[in-house]
């Protein structure tokens, strides 16, 4: 079954290449550094997607948490360094970050399950 | 001469002395978890220094920027560090984050010269 | 039938569950702080839920105007209150604020009805 | 079939309906404004639109983006015409606003082919 | 001296002059609207200040929160619950909101100083 | 003698080199798309200059605000049509905006009022 993230990825996908074939250059340039942002360099990219995901949370964006929760557990983050900086943005961001706490630990606990489904 | 950055330290500490004054449990309470959000663990303080400096830029407020930069230096991060997190801040918050970037920078700028005045 | 309100409510009482599962400091006692905030004080519990409301639709989360609607019935504010305190945030925070206007509005219907359906 | 930018028209029409019964002076007031607002006047309503819709992706509120891509849409605005305003605010933006971008792509794809389907 | 807050009571009161002389109908009725939202109705000015300072503390703008403090002041509203309403101000808006804390207790020992002056 | 427009154009320009200086090809490339946002192109650039003025008010950034009157000016658009905007950004935005439309205002002034003397 489809969870939710499978959905976002979908989703996010089809419309960044709806957006793309837009042939907008201004946007396409965004685009690509956005993506270049995140890569390594004087920071490396785990340093990177903390900042990327504590970003997302006090501006209250539950799809750019996704995105950055997923990238977090793909550079190899642990759940307590997430959560820890889950606590940051609890703390700059005060109580109306709370809902999207709660979207981000769901998150995690969707991205952790499908990892130990496809290492079953 | 003082510089802003010493000004701004002066007005911070006179008025958190203040604020604790009013013994009001709830904001002393909240005070205290903001410091201890920084402290090393399960992410070291230079990491979650970063996290509050692009937490503080992509929310705009140019005396919370000040207070992490101040802190970044003096845990020991280097510039193109601290810019990378700029970086970041920027490509998420967009163009209207450019003004603090260039509070960010100019802040930096005076920290580092405060440094070398102090080893000199 | 379940409403928005029970599921929403249902959710909220299972992620603050998972959350305090994490046993991370900071979030318990940033958790606590958060309740503690609306109890009687130096201002009653009416005046401080009509606050929270009030920031929860300025700032534009329709979880926390959910959570402080529920809080002001509890707490025997009348409807005309509640719909002066959304006057307020909309004049505050202008038509942006509206989408959560009509949010508030149909979860205020929703819970006046269970109320009276409890009744009956 | 019906799509989401139906439903949304249905449901801000109802609650639209559910506010005004109200009778809330300044609640009527204030939407009677922003009616007004984009009128034509000293600026076209094609170029008061376009502002509209900029506010509203800076601001990140899906609904108000729906409802003013709809009345690019009626005025007679091109998509390209749509496109570099959604342009000035992912600039403005930030990264942030991508996900309202997206929305805002699917949205005014969603009204031109209602548009075509009344046309066939 | 003038302090301030004599200085900002100024400029406001020229700069709204100058607006008012610009005659467009809309910000004149804007601000006509503003001014009614706080007037006693079905919550008392007491509680709509406090809900006018809450917003402005969570919205981030030291020059509403000024005019609020005042209002606050001359409503007769005690100094245990104007800091009370900040409080719930800095668990909703979280540590960002720590400046403008500063500035309102600034702001109120300002507007308290001159009251004993004026009554001396 | 220097007025405030003079002033912050010296700053902006001093710190667009420094950090032009720290080359940063991230930072560099998004000044360059900046730039380019309100150039002509699908929409004129009167119409974009109105846009960045719009979701500059709204997102409250002073600096942002006078850099887009400085430009709305430069390439010959009305005070009717400035301020009509203005409105605009109020409606979305709310009374919040107000003291960011008082300096809106002042600069809108202070423009022309250098203008005046240039022409003499």
């Amino acid at each position: 079954m489809k969870n939710r993230i499978d959905e976002f990825s979908e989703y996010r996908n089809k419309m960044n290449d709806r957006i793309m074939s837009l042939d907008h250059l201004g946007i396409k340039r965004f685009f690509n550094l956005d993506t270049k942002a995140y890569e390594n360099g004087a920071l490396d990219k785990k340093t990177k997607e903390l900042l990327g995901l504590v970003a997302s949370m006090v501006l209250r964006c539950n799809d750019c948490i996704d995105y950055h929760i997923i990238e977090c557990v793909n550079c190899g983050l642990e759940d307590d360094q997430i959560i820890e900086a889950c606590n940051v943005a609890l703390i700059v961001g005060g109580s109306i970050v709370i809902p999207h706490l709660r979207h981000a630990v769901e998150t995690l606990d969707l991205v952790r399950s499908s990892e130990s489904e496809r290492q079953a």
